[in-house]
């Protein structure tokens, strides 16, 4: 007969969309602040779960999220479990391997120190005092967890973080890179050995080794021969099969062989996952458009779900002590960060760029979490070392990317969208010509304290004069600089009839920039410039601006472009 | 303590892999073929249950594939569950509701009669001869299904079939698919209400109107008011959240936000999302990449898992008598068609239309195979009725398209990846002017008996003397027409050192596609040479294809183009 009865499907289907839901709306909040998604997510769980939700109202809670050997409990923590794998198949997936055995003995350097220190501090800690971390005796098993959670490192916020500074493919972006896959490796490696070794139960010296030396023979094959039979055979699979379907389903049957593979020789499932996704990212034949249809997914549904669940394992009220988040957080802010920073020095980086470079390396984000979700599982650890062990996570990834920005002093490109506003956007502009337009389009700035409007406009148009701004296609450009200003504004207008700027292809302008820029910041106003000459080379962003019919469809027609990049 | 041991995670994902793999290696013969995929994901699960599998290595089998309340065999189900409702969801989204509203009454009476003649003869020879259906005393819930079975159709597939034919914004594809949702909604709702009267166990008149009027209202309430709410707020979420992941969440938080809804109030679960689906998709807003997002993966990973898990079902061996699955057909094929035939005529289409639309509404496919397993799991039917409605489905499924095909003479538009060819490719052209370049590339068609490669050269070469076909961007496109041949051929080369066929912006041809076609098959020509400079437009093919090392790279650096579309 059925597994799931009429309740049980009601019930799974409304926890997920609550799971969702409020993990959704806590990211985009999380996003306007400029913080991480991912924080706003476990935030998301945490009021959810237990901690909030669960005291408000136990009942309901408890039939929402039943535990115990429940079908929807087992249906939330399969989607959970095959979530984990997926997240490091797409972590794998943006890694260049080819970049990492590039970068010699320098990274061995650091990695080296960036594991070896914090390794050893954290498990003497864990070994020395016991007590701190719920048990009454030293154990070697919970001092080798704890050296191995403040050595690894949050890999995918790494990532996003150097893409989004555009430094992920300069050497500086590499070289984090590279030591943070190597860390990561090196601490999955150690943790799928750790979990062999509970479960089998003895530490014996022989097996030991065993172990190890199988577990780095299978990573070598996946690395090597089997990464170079997926660069053969991805032209083939593109070519023959269903695009982009087939390459989609390769990759996540590649992913959960490997996963089963390396669970079945007694190392964790993602472990192999993450290879499969090295293993098949570093092909040059695989599309960025595969790898965003499959990272998407990844990020809108299953991540989300396991971020969230993270708050439903633990009450974060019950029995918290802030002494254990205080501890970790030490060990890999001056621990971890020291060492890096001792590494850099001595393989001759500047100071500035070591600073960077243990910026980068001192958060153990997502990577830390998913260790401690498999750590309480496996009766490893109490839920709060757990708890030290999420806290530290979100506390290091708060602080590494805006640190990492600081130190490498490079500031994101300036972004058409990042400067539209409502307040300074006209729906339909109609103007008889373009010095009427201009002198329209300036009267919606306000709050200038040291220019007014009709300067503005006076030097706009004087710049017009001197050569027109049309750039054809039906947009214009319309632009100054002033020394007045302090930062670059743009003022946009659409207008349906249209405003002839002596454009060469002879086109009326349906839609007019107006840019604005400080007088010394010419380097604004030509990205700027750069960046609305290719959005609108796109035929059909170019149809949807000019038809939208509120502020909220113009910037919904813009958006895609800073996707498909 | 954890859910899953390592034995567990181990054989999850190793069944998911092999549900995975076999569905994509069928699927793919199956497109080959040109049969519908679906066909071959099923075919695959047939051979991985029971009937094949199960029955060669029984122990093996119930140790990958365990049954009953065992955690793998939960997280099957809950993974097929939410493949249902996905897949519900994402056919909803391909459904334009404004125009099946504007088609008036014509589609009433055809749905009408789709529906009332096919479910009258179904569910009346099912309560006349229960013993066919392996019960002893006639059923009203039974007839009742059998009735909506024979009635419903395989919306998908008509919508990609028509999609393929480019005839789906068509008045006649708008026709079709404007019958198929009612049919389809009508049929959803009887078996949702005939689900509740099971479990209620009554047939109070009282209840069963209260119930219906409920659905009625509910399907209308999204219908309208949410679906005009959804299109309100859409342009405010592409342009105020994260994109493209804001949309993607907020179109699965909906789905399942009104599954658990309606299952709540009575109806299947999948009825709410098919709805969620028709309101969201409905809206100009969602962009048509948005959607594409969503489909593949539900394409790729949740809809192989569904129907493979189909033949894991029940053992197509097991008592298997052909009588059924040949009555269903019959009603179909006979009750169905003809009906829907007179009331084409009836609304004065001409006979060949009358045939097509009959051909489309004439399949149950993944829809009644939907409905089945519902069936199953509520103990509705019995394992043979199952089986003989599967079976119904896939006949109808592998017939209904190309008898429609047929019908509406509508010949796909040759597309040039269909026309490559390995043996009609030259890598690496030496060629030192297009002359000699046409003669080298003539020398690689062999089997034509009718004509000599010379004479087709000279052809060729007289044309090109008219007027040069290099078309710019290092493309050139030489072409004849010979009363010779039969249908369309195309010779391709790449060149590394380039070739001048004297193009306008004066780059030598890098890229030289032959294109020989029958000489009163001007149209042929056209399409071709229109496919050729629609694709090498984007940069991005052209610098791949010009680069590719290997005929397979070549294929899958064109593939995307036909994707993106």
């Amino acid at each position: 007969m059925s597994i799931f009865s009429r309740t049980d499907i009601f019930v799974l289907f409304l926890s997920m969309a609550l799971m969702l839901g409020s993990a959704w709306f806590l990211a985009e909040i999380f996003r306007r602040l400029k913080l991480p998604a991912v924080a706003g997510e476990i935030l998301a769980g945490i009021m959810l779960g237990p901690t909030l939700f669960g005291r408000i109202s136990p009942s309901i809670y408890s039939s929402i999220f039943p535990s115990g050997y429940t079908s929807v409990h087992i249906s939330l923590e399969s989607f959970i479990l095959i979530g984990a794998v997926l997240l490091l198949l797409v972590a794998g997936l943006e890694i260049d391997l080819s970049s990492v055995v590039s970068q010699g003995k320098n990274v061995v350097i650091i990695t080296a120190f960036s594991i070896i220190i914090p390794f050893t501090i954290g498990a003497y800690i864990a070994y020395r005092f016991p007590g701190l971390f719920g048990i009454t005796e030293s154990s070697y098993p919970l001092s080798v967890f704890i050296g191995i959670s403040v050595s690894i490192t949050a890999l995918p916020l790494i990532a996003r973080i150097l893409m989004n500074i555009q430094l992920f493919h300069s050497d500086i972006g590499m070289l984090i890179m590279t030591a943070a896959v190597i860390t990561d490796l090196v601490g999955w490696l150690l943790f799928s050995l750790l979990i062999q070794l509970v479960h089998t139960g003895s530490v014996d010296l022989y097996v030991l080794s065993k172990t190890i030396l199988f577990t780095i023979a299978i990573s070598l094959f996946i690395l090597t021969i089997l990464r170079s039979g997926i660069n053969r055979i991805l032209p083939w699979i593109q070519a023959k099969t269903e695009w982009p379907g087939g390459i989609i389903s390769f990759t996540i049957i590649t992913g959960f062989i490997l996963a089963a593979m390396t669970e079945a020789i007694g190392i964790h499932a993602i472990f192999g996952a993450f290879l499969a996704g090295i293993a098949i990212g570093d092909s040059p034949h695989l599309r960025e458009q595969t790898r965003n249809t499959i990272t998407q997914f990844v990020d809108n549904i299953f991540a989300p779900l396991f971020f969230v669940s993270i708050g439903l394992r633990v009450d974060f009220f019950d029995n918290f002590s802030p002494v254990l988040p205080i501890i970790m957080l030490s060990i890999i802010l001056f621990g971890k960060f020291s060492s890096v920073i001792i590494a850099s020095r001595f393989i001759g980086m500047k100071i500035r760029e070591s600073l960077a470079v243990a910026s980068g390396m001192s958060s153990s984000g997502a990577m830390g979490i998913i260790l401690g979700i498999f750590a309480l599982q496996n009766g490893l650890i109490s839920s709060n070392v757990f708890e030290a062990i999420v806290i530290t996570a979100v506390i290091t990834s708060l602080i590494s990317g805006p640190l990492m920005k600081f130190f490498l002093k490079q500031k994101e490109s300036l972004k058409l969208i990042d400067l539209l506003d409502n307040g300074l956007y006209i729906r339909n502009l109609k103007a008889g010509n373009s010095i009427e337009a201009i002198r329209i389009m300036t009267k919606q700035l306000t709050g200038l304290n040291d220019i007014s409007p009709e300067k503005i406009a006076a030097g706009v148009i004087a710049r017009e004069n001197m050569m027109s701004t049309g750039i054809g296609s039906s947009i214009a450009v319309p632009h100054a600089r002033f020394d007045e200003l302090k930062k670059s504004v743009v003022i946009t207008a659409q207008s349906e009839s249209g405003v002839d700027f002596n454009a060469f292809d002879g086109k009326e302008a349906k839609l007019i920039f107006m840019i604005l820029s400080p007088f010394n910041d010419q380097q604004s106003q030509i990205q700027i410039l750069a960046d609305i000459s290719r959005i609108f080379q796109d035929k059909d962003i170019r149809e949807r601006t000019f038809n939208a019919k509120s502020y909220n469809e113009f910037i919904a027609a813009i958006k895609p472009f800073y996707f498909k990049k």
